[in-house]
């Protein structure tokens, strides 16, 4: 499963505009990073009158325009996805996952702090912050890097979750939750299902093999 | 697999006006129902100074953006993904995808023709059209269909493709490509995955299973 940090802090903290820079430095030292933000209000991505816009008041749950460089889709949902459905079903061809906003996910968290926004930061020791960006004093037991050094919270972030990652060859969710694995168990299930593939017309040694299975009452 | 029926036609043609009315017509049976649409020229989604458009310009790949009750996503690609592998990976949920424009994809089509915007019709036999949607008269040797006549046009495609369909219970794509399988493979593979994972603990008798593989150089 790919790694998912969350920039927390309160709103004008200057979350995105750290983004801004982090993005491009792990861009930089090769990996795909994916970003996802957190809109607890709503949003609109279509804009009304278009066409996207009037398939989905025509009663399409899903829609999607898709262009050479581009692929965008909207998707009406009943409560949201969690960050480890949506990072395997949306981002499965980057390394990372940097998501801004979701303080109640259990992932790993680097909390953007201003004293003039809010008087102390929102994360404890309990909400998995593994460091603070602030050009502030902060009383906290993490790491502080100034907003300047972005290039020090990449190295941490590199350190931590991207370098020398024993990359899971098989991810397997059940209703979208994601069933923990051993090694030798995942070796023994990813063999059983390559080797019975592999005996089929049409297999010639992927690189990715993707599954979806919908069981019935019977099943 | 679930169908995918694309609506051509040229450009002022009526397609989307048409959809307006088709795609309620399907929901209305019960059906849940995907569209997508065809951008040759590009497109932006996201607006230009917003916090999407902000991560995206910093290098994400793939950003998305989530809510309670809608959820999207906008990813950079290098030539367009396939229709199939569109389909499998972002309409797992509905039960038929309906594509605006995508003429050279070999799917089933119905085209939308209007003399007064085009002479004749851009779709010919070989084109797997299987109807045509125009007030005027069409030499064509497939059924045409009033514009006012949508729910014809759903009952011929609830007929073909949605009523009686065996479900495909599994779908398995080697690089985003499907690969065909016989009802008893189907079995046999779905038996020997489902075999090995129920002795896993956390299994708890799931409604959908979703794997994904990424192999190595020497897998």
């Amino acid at each position: 499963m790919l790694p998912i940090i969350c920039i927390v802090g309160a709103s004008d903290s200057g979350k995105t505009t750290f983004l801004e820079k982090l993005i491009p430095e792990l861009g930089a030292r090769g990996y795909r990073v994916g970003a996802i933000k957190h809109d607890a209000h709503g949003f609109e991505m279509d804009q009304e009158g278009k066409d996207t816009w009037k398939l989905r008041r025509a009663g399409a749950g899903v829609i999607a325009i898709s262009s050479p460089n581009l692929f965008a889709s909207i998707r009406g949902t009943e409560g949201e996805m969690s960050l480890e459905e949506i990072g395997a079903r949306f981002f499965w061809t980057e390394d990372i996952l940097i998501a801004e906003g979701f303080k109640r996910a259990h992932f790993p968290k680097i909390e953007i702090f201003r004293s003039v926004v809010e008087p102390k930061p929102i994360c404890g020791p309990g909400d998995n912050l593994i460091a603070v960006v602030s050009d502030d004093e902060v009383d906290t037991p993490v790491s502080r890097f100034s907003f300047a050094d972005w290039r020090g919270v990449a190295d941490l972030i590199e350190n931590r979750y991207l370098k020398g990652r024993k990359k899971r060859k098989m991810i397997v969710q059940l209703d979208g939750k994601q069933l923990p694995m051993k090694d030798f168990v995942e070796d023994f299930v990813l063999g059983g299902i390559k080797g019975m593939l592999s005996s089929l017309r049409g297999w010639e040694k992927p690189g990715t093999i993707s599954i979806q299975i919908r069981l019935g009452e019977n099943d």
